[in-house]
């Protein structure tokens, strides 16, 4: 299995200490060392890092660790392979084009019938069920719409295909396009809302504590998702078996 | 107007040596200093790195330099604007998927008249002529073939498109899937060949030196293409305005 990470906020705000303790997980504090990869959503623009190399040790994870880039939207994902070989191809997370925006994917779990690729728009690079559950899904997308619907039809139909997927396995996934961050959880999945007063936290993962409000205001929404709770002093809400969240401007909603 | 740095080879080599003396010219030795990108192939996968910080002071650009990725195809871009302002969304190279495979491209030049985007699959997430050429030239070959056609057909198509974008304006160009990298010239590109025996190279804009013959083997055949020569002490052929080459497995051919 894998371990996800999300980030979704109000204001740009940088991911250096989750990333921190999360990175350490693959393959430090935690055996997830097939690989990792992070996208960052900056206004409409969108850079992924991603490398095969353990996350704990690889040196693009360093630079990432150390180099506060402000996002509003951000995915990191840390592989155990389980469907696909390690390598490039098969590191999440995965982006591709719709409507003229990016759209990012990332997936925990397994599936072991995925919904059969029916459409000629979007195919897997890779060969993991992960890349190819996110064709399906933009495929399902820009099958409905031929350009960005309203909110409330977009949220609504993703409902319907997380379900539909749901079916098939175990599908923890985190999907997002820069505006809003969906996060979908089978077994497995926490956030947190931080806003003020904020306060100190301290990682799991490795013995560093922040104290949050040197770096914020009193406006700033940080939601952090994360398959396990990445601070021990931190009150973290577990997501229901079925339930899927829209993060935007920091704040969860159910569509 | 922007600088253009593309590698093709028969076996993974790294670019280090190449992109320390191209990155000088973001913001050092030339005045590109409105962001840059590259992009690396490693079998079927693609890893972009972008920044709109100057490539000669850009942690990003310094881990590239530092950090040897071995790939066959390789495609970099350093940014001084024209068409749309500087932006994540607006830096060069672009990537979609099609056919299941990756396609990276970046662009140097202006194109005052690009062609209409009439077509709903490939839309520019950015607002430069160069994505939108980029958008508009996928559009065309996903139109053409459902699926990869035969290699013939497809240059044939793609220099039909290359001079058709040519009349429009200049476009230099480079386009890769990771199987072959496509370089078209309109004012100003250059490439050259390195195989056995292998010598020294200095670079224009570092006084750095490097014996290649230390790192290669009998076998090996790397392809450079850049807007301006990167060594003083090596003989770089220009290409020719109108001129499209296809560089694979290290040799350019004529499609």
């Amino acid at each position: 299995m894998c371990q996800l990470l999300g980030m979704n906020c109000n204001v740009p705000t940088d991911i250096c200490f989750s990333f921190e303790g999360f990175r350490r997980r693959g393959g430090d504090t935690d055996h997830h060392r097939d690989g990792w990869g992070i996208g960052f959503f900056e206004d409409r623009g969108c850079r992924l890092f991603l490398d095969y190399q353990p996350s704990a040790i690889s040196p693009i994870a360093e630079l990432v660790r150390n180099y506060p880039i402000k996002s509003t939207n951000v995915i990191a994902h840390i592989r155990k392979a389980t469907v696909g070989e390690v390598s490039l191809a098969n590191t999440h997370p995965f982006r591709r084009e719709l409507w003229g925006r990016y759209w990012v994917f990332a997936h925990n779990g397994d599936v072991k019938d995925p919904p059969r690729l029916d459409g000629h728009r979007f195919r897997p690079v890779g060969n993991t069920d992960s890349e190819h559950m996110f064709c399906w899904l933009l495929e399902r997308l820009a099958e409905r719409f031929v350009d960005f619907p309203a909110e409330a039809e977009l949220f609504a139909v993703l409902r319907e295909l997380a379900a539909d997927l749901a079916q098939r396995g175990v599908v923890n996934f985190m999907l997002s396009n820069g505006q809003w961050l969906a996060a979908h959880c089978s077994t497995r999945l926490h956030y947190i809302v931080r806003q003020a007063p904020f306060g100190c936290a301290h990682l799991v993962d490795n013995d560093i504590t922040v104290d949050f409000s040197e770096y914020t205001t009193q406006r700033d929404l940080v939601s952090v998702i994360a398959t396990q709770p990445l601070t021990d002093n931190e009150v973290w809400t577990p997501m229901a078996p079925g339930e899927l969240l829209i993060f935007r401007d920091g704040m969860p909603m159910r569509p």
